[in-house]
This record gives C-alpha cells, sequence and structure tokens, in this order.
C-alpha cells in the first residue's frame, strides 16, 4: 500500500528548509556533520513538545478559524509552515487537523459537545512553542488552560 | 490569511467518521446528545496519546517506507485512515510527517544523523495505539523505544 500516492502526498525532492543549530565555521576541507539538535539550559535535545488541554473553550467547531489561529500561533513562534490538512466531522462538529511545519507540527483534536480541545505543539530549532498559546486564548476563550512540557529526544548527561 | 486554499486541504462537509461510544438505544423522540468520550479502566477520558522516543533505529530517510509503516499500524489499531503528508529534508535526509485519522493523528519527526526518531500516536475511540509499536520496531529496529503515556482530557472524579 502506498498511502502516498493515495491519500495525500510527499515531498519528491529534499527540501534545506530544516531548522538547524548554527555550526560553527571551518577552515578545514572536511565540515563537520551537521547537528539539528538543540541546546538549552544544559541540555540537549531534539526539540519541545507542548500537550495543551483547553477547557470551557468556544469555536471549537470552526476549521477555518482554527486553521487561522495555528497558523498564526505558528508563524509567530518563528516556524515555517509546509502543509496543513484539517477535517471537519458530524454530528458533533469536531474538527481534526495538523499543520506541518519544517520545525515539526501542530495538531488540534476537539470535542465541542464538552467545550474541550486537545493539542500539541512540537518545535525544534529556535522556535518557541509557548507564543502559540495567547493565539489559542484568543480564538477560543477557554476558562483552563493544562499544558505539559516534554523536551523530546534529550540525550542523558 | 487562509492557510486552507494556500497550503492545504480542508474537507468541505462534516463525515460521519469520528468514532463514538456506544450510545444506548432510546424510545423517546429526543435522542441524548452523543458523547465520544471513552470510558477505560474507571476514567473517563478523550483519548490515547503515546509519545514515542526511538534510538538506535535506522531507515529513517526513507519516507515511503515511513509512510507505509504508520498506515499499516494505524490500520492495525483499529483506526480509519484519511489523509497522510510527509516532507523529506536535506542534507541529512529527516523526514517529518503525519497521519490524519479519524481517530485523531500520528505524527514522526527523524533525525537519521543521530539515529534518532520522535513519534506521537494519538487514537480515540475503540482503538488501541499500541498496536503500532511492532510496527515500528519491525521497520526501524531501533535498541530502544520509550513510550510515555497520556489519557488526554481526563475528566476528574
Amino acid at each position: 500500500m502506498n498511502a502516498l500516492a493515495r491519500l495525500g502526498m510527499v515531498s519528491e525532492s529534499p527540501s534545506e528548509n530544516q531548522t538547524m543549530t548554527t555550526v560553527a565555521a571551518t577552515a578545514v576541507s572536511s565540515e563537520p556533520a551537521k547537528d539539528y539538535f538543540v541546546e538549552r539550559d544544559g541540555q540537549k535535545f531534539a526539540g519541545m513538545h507542548l500537550l495543551i488541554d483547553l477547557w470551557g473553550a468556544k469555536n471549537l467547531d470552526s476549521p477555518a478559524l482554527i486553521d487561522e489561529t495555528l497558523c498564526a500561533g505558528a508563524l509567530a513562534s518563528g516556524a515555517t509552515i509546509l502543509h496543513s490538512h484539517f477535517h471537519h466531522f458530524s454530528p458533533n462538529g469536531g474538527v481534526s487537523g495538523v499543520v506541518v511545519l519544517a520545525e515539526s507540527h501542530i495538531s488540534i483534536h476537539t470535542w465541542p459537545e464538552r467545550d474541550f480541545a486537545a493539542l500539541d505543539v512540537f518545535m525544534c530549532g529556535a522556535c518557541d512553542p509557548y507564543k502559540v498559546v495567547p493565539f489559542l486564548q484568543a480564538a477560543f476563550g477557554p476558562s483552563t488552560i493544562d499544558i505539559d512540557e516534554q523536551r523530546r529526544g534529550l540525550l542523558k548527561p
């Protein structure tokens, strides 16, 4: 089964979009391999992954608003948008979707009948995933936001 | 900005694909609102979300193999595939992508230069996200798999 052809799409040729940490200039002819892991607070890891739960939220049945909100948040975080896809369900009006970034992704799944949405915001490189949060507050007006931060690919000291 | 038109796609009309818990038959004319949260082990929540880190893994630079593996795992879990999208990066060969499901999503981001991949498998309804794991083991042969299970949208008793 080749779902690339059947359901979606795949980039045919590699791009240079992957965010990278700064590589020191070198005068020798054989450059060191690039290292795409990031360093922060003395830790080295692949990327920051926020699991965000919205409770008491509104406007969770609008794919257009959700798309606009997540893309605006992604750009504010410093990310590059590669692709987005949203699906609208019946009868509850729930929305599932994802924004694929050069620096990972943002996903959302909504349950309007419970005023609940589950998001994850995964970003590597210099992007700040917390900059998505004010856009969620403005668009969905949740009474409560729970945020769980994971550092994916954390290297052991 | 309308990224729906610019970058991706959105389902124009709601579908009936959302997985639902069983709703008891009723003889009254006004049916109760459907409840898409699931119950397991005495807990009620929106869905199971696994954060999976692969270390010492191979074949992380092949979007076709990754797509095939994630779609096979999704089907084995009992999920319905709506859409998939993968992107291939240069120069490291890393792959980013997602499979959007009627029951949420699977995402992957790979760092072949470190033999590392970060996945998340989010499934609601009766699907079992752990059934994806054997497909990851077979395709990528990791020396270590770290799995963190989150129950998203867990209702307080």
